[in-house]
């Protein structure tokens, strides 16, 4: 079928061109005609749109046992698999700025679900008589139950599927560099001020702790997330569902996705307010806070090659200068540090949006689910990324770390016990003024042998409490 | 001692004019200097000290253990006590603009405990021959981890015993609100529009709702709280403890506090980063999003008298108008949203502290631990106050609420299966169009009975899913 | 050519497959492989690319002058036009979290104006000698300086040209509406309880004016946007660069966008901070704030139809209810106070980003453009559907706003000259208790006549200060 | 009078106890009950209350022209020197979060002027006959115009002499330095890693220039802080103020404090939404960002004093460690880091604050204007503190500087117009290979003479562009 092509389509405020290529109906044009806001950047998340198609293809599923025409259900189902697996989806073109309750993607889903199933039961684009995207696709449904049910779904999913396993990777990976590194003692860095050293096994078990806590934040801060809407319908009483469809719906989503979802406990809320998005992304930015540090360490530990700190080399994945050799940009933290900056954006966003529901309704809904949406996917890529191109091929530059561990003075505190303070001090000072090393002070100043200060000052005896 | 006098303390640096009247010393009074930046509102928070208090009878008590001289860790207990009584408040000028690492607030505790000890043992404030500020209060520890577990010490107390009894309050005068509304039916809104109805009972169960579930987050979220930085020293090795020193003290801190307490399995992430602050106050942003919602809901709907929604009234505390009776502003529900707009923005700066550590330190910890227990405080005074000033005082308007239920269009939905949608659309459009009730329009078009209209129009019906 | 074939492209790295009918490079697809990191979504932005084009036509115009070959300047600038003019945006597949300093995306400039211009001048894909992305498209640049600028231009025509016009056209169609409700005297609402009255001309008024004043903080807060960092090259120094280049570059793209554009005072400035833009995003912020008041009032003085307050009547653009007349939802309010938390919330990242420069170079520059010209975008799209579809068709139900302006308690205070303050509160007092009229109590006690009641009670004459 | 002692006080409610000893009245008390949020930390600011002394003591000179009785008049305005002065701030005990109108802190300031002005005609506490807080003190006004007046009077009066005054001096003193540094040549770092050169001078040149333009920022966006509510009374009409009131208050208010101050266009506008507060916090915002930037790389650039970049010598105010001579923590960058995230959160807190305005009021007033005056505050004091205890003092390491510079290979590319870029690269990644320098490089490689590499290589030709 030619573009440029158009069929017409009606909804209940009159008849309008819809392209005939297209799928949808009267509905997602009038969008489209009226919310052209932003473009193609700005349009429903795909995996929101993915999460609409298990909540239909459940849906049919319950409503077949309540009375929904067999055929007519199975179509449905047939047409929602197509939506889970993304083929349809040239067919959503909405954007997230539309009407707040996100009712026009719904419409859009069950106009696009309505239609491919028709054409699957051989009939004519628009025939709303063969399936109807109301009476059938949307039975016992209203907007304002579906789309929170598909922001949960679609948040759990990617968390699971996306974020949780970034993450763990991220955590190995940085827990196997750590492991390589136990043998190295460097000097530590307080208020970046030389300070007693410890191990560089012992810097990047820093990491994977956060990292590891960081997974168990998300894992908590999604069990709300658990908790679907379905069964609400319009204010959260279920007003035009039957007894026990709520429960239905949610152990039909649960068995389809293989997660624990059940029917939240309360409608009212689950309409209302979308605190469990705002609890999830609270996570979420914890996470990219952790994220930011971590970057900006790695980052700062490979500056150089010759005039910053330089204990890391970080691996070379492009040119950093045709001319300069050893400039390797570190283009993966900042990559990274970038995500954390604009997850940490979306939570303003998000806790905005979450905050302005009123009464029976939060008309904030595309903004909520597209700003969570997009943090899990960033900061999912970014760690693949990071883990790939970055941390696996750190390398330690044990020759400059152990260079500057003995050009520090820090490690003058290791003589107390054996010249007392005031004779440490001033090997100390006298190093500091002469640009020394403390051994080359020690010995200058007579306080010591060269074979005392091998003896005495021991970093490897300086990274732990003692017995 | 008068005002005005001063005495000489002095440390590595030299000597200083201290007040006379005051316990704390040199470096004390070096800050106070230096960090001329804001006023007695910036000040180190009441809470932090107090745990630090804690912190140091903990240590002296595990100290003893390791050899502390038992007079002079006792005198240390008993000051630290006072600490913890609040009674030497005065004597902890420090703001939270100064080093980033509290360093300057952890010797200004210890001086105050070694000059306070020292009075108790009959010395001369300042001889620390008798009781050292470093070698005896702050033995075996740094700034490093006593100010995070601090920190932490003081995050976990507030939020127990001032949070969560705070927010329990609120939840539980909701929901005996709730309940004695339960016969209550009234029109439903989304959108700001006329919907399905509900009782109001239903309504207030989503704040209900909100409040356990926010209970819950403030739980959860702050159990990473309870591992405690002490014993990681100066850069989380445990430099100059002894091993098992961190366990020791971490068990004495729970045992004090009666709080369940631990050590930090890993102490480079203790001190680097404060995640489980950003983590915690995730959840106090997600508590301010739900407070913002229903604050915004209950002055909605106590708006009026006559020219808003008014179908609650609100308890009047104060002179709305002199003439204008009925005039009653909802000032609690502005006072707590202001709070809300305030524990956002902390958020904001908790996360972007958070993320700034670097190396073995994070340098932003007097700011976090002070946004974090503010947002606390406020919360928990704003949430005793709404409770006690308003919600326990709200009634419901029922005159009001069922006259505007019963203008409200939304109730023709129930007469479809008695006279068809085309019949019930028709009537509602002449209501609409003529501005009368959908009774009068009914009658007026002869499409039933008022016999009829009572008997099928029935709101107590469509508030729930049918069997 | 079809898809899926392939030829060799190299950098100093090596050789790499690029796809055949792709005019990028070797290192366009290396930032492909590497930052794999979002989606289509995440690329760089339209109008950057195309601030790009200008730059490299400027650059070519200025190099040609200090000795670049005519054919090849020639050849560049009519690729860059090719740019300019958006044919060419499939050959920019980068996404905005790459090297921090975009220096990807300047090379992809780079590769696709080069092999254009190669094939302009008749020779092969990738054959540097004729046309050199580094030697000539690049040439005097460095991503450094080219990437800020770049932004800059981008920026800057996005807020004349989008921004501003929408902004006008929205202000102006609030003032024609506010003039047509000159003579509509309706309550005044502070606390959102019912208070003295005003017209709905003065109500829309104030919106008028916060819109009027955001537009002129656009304007000046955007003349930091038009100092060019073009000619700092690679640390702000101008290294490699002519002296004047900079000077001439900033007077060729004034001339090809006809804005006032200028080179930066200080390029170091430029190149390591990025104030400008957090400055220019200051003001999208408190336009954001003016729009989500603006949009939140005319949602709730439209909301009803019957159960809200109904003083106006919002376009119906799309659907509410298939039964219920009257239920217009206010979506593109809601679309709009969405824009607005989003605006909100890119400020966030954009202020982290922009505090993160380090030493010569700030490396957030992608995540910090690509925010702020969503911001743009979206304000922009959005005022003119919230005009369009909303602001136009808005209508006063003045029936409506008279009858509860008369049930209002407030006009009161105009009986205190003539009876005396004691018996208006009298008045007030009985009417409120027994819920009737004003009027209705005044002529129940007897405290004066039905005319009486008329000539006092003026609420024209309430609208203003006394003379 | 002793404490504990109490008078009554009376207001439409009732009577109430209020301490003997303090000024304010009976709502005052009330609110003092009703609103137990926070402390004395969370008190409205100073500031604000001094702004309210200006603007009673200006309405009572209008008022006065207006027929006021002169003895009242006067009193009044003796009684508001007094506030203006600070001599009273114990009797302004109410904290931020109470009505968001302010209306109580006006009332307090009403009730405190009255009784002094009482207390300086002869007169007894309370006895509203002589001197009335409503009926004189607060004649022709209401707390809806009062308090947005005094928000804007000491926004401005905050920021011309406090937040102005310091970034000048900071801007000064970094410029002094900066023009000190002038023959020292450096290294540049881009992404962290080596580049090429430039002076001390340029890269602090580019942190006078943030200042400057920040300076210029505060100047800008706070113009429209200069026009007045007052004279909008209760919803912007003007309800009981006599034409030409506003006017003639501005022109007092103008006069008393020496600031363009007029009356606002749009009385509407400056009721019901704080826009102008929004835009001023924003160029705060800004300037916090770039303090950021300023901070961040004084500290790296300081840090060491051996294993860090070490190219400055940060003062040393307090003692860093005992034992480790030249560990100077930049504790003042510390400080003034953790002020910026402060600010940077202010500025989430007031956006939410500002964006949600209703009809005729933004009742978040309270909480807008505290984090405002906070962020000055902070700002201010932080600049001074860190021009006096930091930037003063900074010393360039310059042999630290010279010996990293000439350690840096980035030099190699002053050689390419003399050997030709492959014997360059050869030369430079031979230096990298053994970590030897270029010099040594080039020798071995018997590439030049060591003569040729003093005259070709000069730093101090590659910072700037050539002529």
């Amino acid at each position: 079928m030619a573009t440029g092509e158009f069929r017409i389509e009606r909804d209940t405020f009159g008849e309008l061109n819809v392209p005939a290529d297209k799928l949808y109906g009267a509905q997602t044009q009038r969008s489209v005609q009226n919310f052209d806001i932003g473009g193609p950047r700005e349009r429903m998340p795909e995996p929101l749109i993915k999460a609409f198609g298990v909540l239909k293809k459940a849906s049919a599923q319950v409503n077949m046992s309540y009375g929904l025409d067999q055929k007519i259900g199975n179509a449905i189902i047939q047409a929602a698999d197509e939506v889970i697996e993304g083929k349809l989806m040239d067919h959503f073109p909405l954007v997230v700025f539309q009407t707040g309750s996100g009712t026009q993607t719904n419409m859009n889903v069950n106009e696009v679900i309505a239609n491919r199933a028709i054409q699957m039961l051989g009939g004519k684009l628009g025939d709303k008589a063969t399936v109807h995207p109301n009476d059938h696709v949307n039975m016992s449904q209203s907007s304002n139950d579906t789309f929170p049910t598909s922001m949960h779904v679609a948040a759990v999913l990617e968390l699971n599927n996306s974020l949780i396993p970034a993450l763990t990777q991220l955590r190995d990976a940085l827990d196997e560099k750590a492991k390589s590194f136990h043998h190295i003692i460097k000097i530590g860095r307080t208020h970046l001020q030389d300070a007693v050293p410890l191990t560089l096994e012992q810097e990047f078990s820093g990491y994977v702790t956060q990292l590891t806590l960081g997974i168990q934040r998300v894992e908590n801060s999604s069990r709300n997330l658990l908790k679907l809407a379905q069964g609400g319908t319009a204010v959260g009483t279920g007003l035009n569902t039957r007894k026990g469809f709520d429960e239905k719906v949610a152990a039909a989503i649960a068995s389809l996705t293989n997660q624990p979802f059940v029917t939240a406990p309360n409608k009212f809320e689950a309409l209302a307010a979308h605190d469990a998005i705002v609890e999830s992304h609270g996570a979420l930015n914890t996470v990219a806070v952790s994220l930011m540090k971590i970057a900006n360490d790695i980052r700062y530990l490979g500056s150089g090659p010759r005039c910053g700190l330089g204990e890391l080399s970080l691996p070379e994945n492009e040119p950093g200068s045709s001319i300069m050799p050893g400039k390797v940009n570190p283009t993966q933290c900042e990559a990274m540090t970038m995500v954390c900056a604009q997850v940490m954006g979306n939570n303003t966003t998000i806790s905005i949006a979450g905050s302005n529901g009123q009464f029976e309704l939060n008309v904030f809904k595309p903004v909520m689910i597209s700003n969570f949406l997009q943090s899990v996917r960033i900061l999912s890529d970014a760690s693949v990324s990071f883990t790939r191109n970055c941390v696996v091929g750190i390398k330690a530059n044990e020759d400059r770390i152990k260079a500057i561990l003995n050009e520090s003075l820090m490690l003058v505190t290791a003589l107390n016990p054996h010249i007392g303070y005031d004779n440490a001090a001033k090997c100390a000072k006298n190093a500091h003024k002469k640009g020394i090393t403390l051994k080359e002070s020690a010995l200058e100043l007579g306080i010591l042998t060269e074979q005392q200060f091998h003896d005495w000052i021991k970093p490897e005896e300086m990274i732990g409490p003692s017995d």
